[in-house]
Parts: structure tokens; C-alpha cells; sequence
């Protein structure tokens, strides 16, 4: 399975793609950050993720995508950019019949390191591991996204085990 | 000038479409609700919404479009529905290289009744007055939805003009 993992953003939206290997591991297929012009029209910012966000689906042409919950921050300005952004990345995702879900930045962090409350570098260095990089991706977001993409594969996958476990016994 | 208006929402998405007359008055040519199913899930509704907006330009051809700003709310979870809708709103305009500006709630209501702070139901009886309607559309999303094209026909209007003259001067 193919997992597009995507920490929304107007300036920086980071995106992660893995697949998961027959040996229950995940490998790093792509990572970076899409980016718009902080000094053009928010509606050709929008534009221009969108328009990147749909083609990392052609590019890569994930099964899964996963998206971070957006919560209200102290920036009421940075956080409508960013639900916004995630809209456009949930829109992509069902406009493609493909399945989506969304995990806040807690459910993140806990799946990758045990804990909901470590910090950005401890998720960077634990998605360092996971994927076996010679280094941290970079920027954050970047990193972000990847952690995101291996949560919901390894969520996912425990959550279909379980659905599956559970129409078994119903049999 | 043919303009369209959207009170952005995720149950309920006010769109009003107007035209400029040759007499400086204001049309009615179009309003409504566009809804998405709130049993289903986010990117579902949001894909709805964005397919409903997406026909609104193939419907009515607007020239120009004006959209409500989101501001924070008490609720976390509306605003962020509201944000992502008033995003897919300006990429759908974007798209389609066609003006679009935003409004707040204040600018929109001093534009309509002369008050920052009218509430819904003079929002609603000045709409239905400055359109000649035999009565007042319902819902207040649909009237809001026609206060807000109302508001950016007129400033639209009154900003050309200023342009022009300021360009006139420039020469």
C-alpha cells in the first residue's frame, strides 16, 4: 500500500509518500514541501497548492491519503490558511474515490514515538529510523508529513486487522 | 457586470448572483443554498460543496465574485468547515482567472444597511428592499449571500472608479 501523508499549510505544506514493504516495513518513496508566493492573492496561493496537491496524485499515485487534523491556534490567520489547505487536500483525495483520514497532531506523535506529546525533533528523528534515511528530512513540515503517512499505515493497517477480525466473528 | 455571491458554509452555503443594471440599480438573477449531508463524511461533503460551487459558474457566468471572510468563531469545528468552503470558493475562481474579493461581516453590513452592526433581519429587509423582491429570501444564508455580491457591486463599483481617476491623474 501507497500512503500520501500531508501536513497542510499555505506557505509550506509539507507531504510524505511511503509504501508499506512485504516485510511489514515502510520505505520512503518521496518527501518535500509545496509551497506558494506569500506575496500573491490568497486565491492564487490556494490555486497553486491545489494544483501541486493534484499533481503529487498523479505523480505518485497514492491508494491512501492522510491529513492533519487542523485545530484552532493562537494565529487565527496562519490556522484559515491552513484549514484551508486541507480542504483542498481532502477534496483531492475524494474527487479520486480514494480513502482519506485526517489524525491530529497528538494521535501523530503517539503512533510514531510512543508519546502524543514529544516534540517536532523527536518525531524527526524517530521517521529517520522508521524509513532507515542517512539523515532528517527537512524542512519540519517535510518530516511532519512523513510521520503522518506512517501513522495511518500503521493505524490503518491495525484498524483494518481489527475490522476485519470483528466481521470474522460476526460470521 | 454579473456578480456572484457566497456566504460560505459547510451544511449550508448561501450563493446570491446579481446583475449591475443600466440604471446603476441591482438584479436579482439567482439565489439559494447549496447543502452537503451532515452524516457524511468531511471530504465527501466538501467534494458536494465544491462540485455545487463549480456549477454555479457553469450556470450563471459570473464576471466577478465576492466572498464572506471567516473570522474565528466560538466554535472551532463550524470555522474550520466555513474556512475550507471559502477556500474551495476562491480556487474555483481562481481556476477560472475571474476576480474574486473577500469581506468581512461588518464591511458587508455597513455596505447594506450603513451599520457595522445590523443584524440578520436588516441585512435581509434591505436586500429584499435594494433588489425589489416581493419578500425577504430565506434562508439568511441565501439573503447574506446576496448582501455580500450587493456589497462588492457597489465597492467594486466606487474601486474602479478610483482607480480610474487615479490612473487619469497619473497620465
Amino acid at each position: 500500500m501507497r500512503v500520501l501523508g500531508i501536513d497542510p499549510g499555505l506557505t509550506r505544506c509539507g507531504f510524505g509518500v511511503i509504501d508499506s514493504t512485504t516485510t511489514g516495513k515502510a520505505a520512503l518513496v518521496a518527501v518535500g514541501v509545496l509551497r506558494s508566493d506569500p506575496t500573491a492573492a490568497i486565491e492564487q496561493r490556494l490555486l497553486d497548492i491545489d494544483t501541486a496537491i493534484s499533481q503529487l496524485f498523479v505523480d505518485y499515485a497514492p491508494d491512501s491519503i492522510a491529513v492533519e487534523r487542523v485545530f484552532a491556534q493562537a494565529n487565527v490567520r496562519t490556522v484559515m490558511g491552513t484549514a484551508q489547505v486541507s480542504g483542498l487536500a481532502l477534496v483531492n483525495a475524494s474527487r479520486r474515490g480514494l480513502p482519506v483520514r485526517s489524525y491530529t497532531p497528538s494521535e501523530v506523535k503517539a503512533a510514531i514515538t510512543g508519546s502524543g506529546r514529544a516534540d517536532k525533533a523527536q518525531v524527526g528523528t524517530m521517521v529517520t529510523k522508521i524509513l532507515g534515511l542517512p539523515e532528517m528530512p527537512k524542512p519540519a513540515d517535510a518530516a511532519d508529513a512523513l510521520a503522518i503517512a506512517i501513522c495511518h499505515l500503521w493505524r490503518g493497517a491495525a484498524q483494518d486487522r481489527l475490522a476485519a477480525a470483528v466481521a470474522a466473528a460476526r460470521r
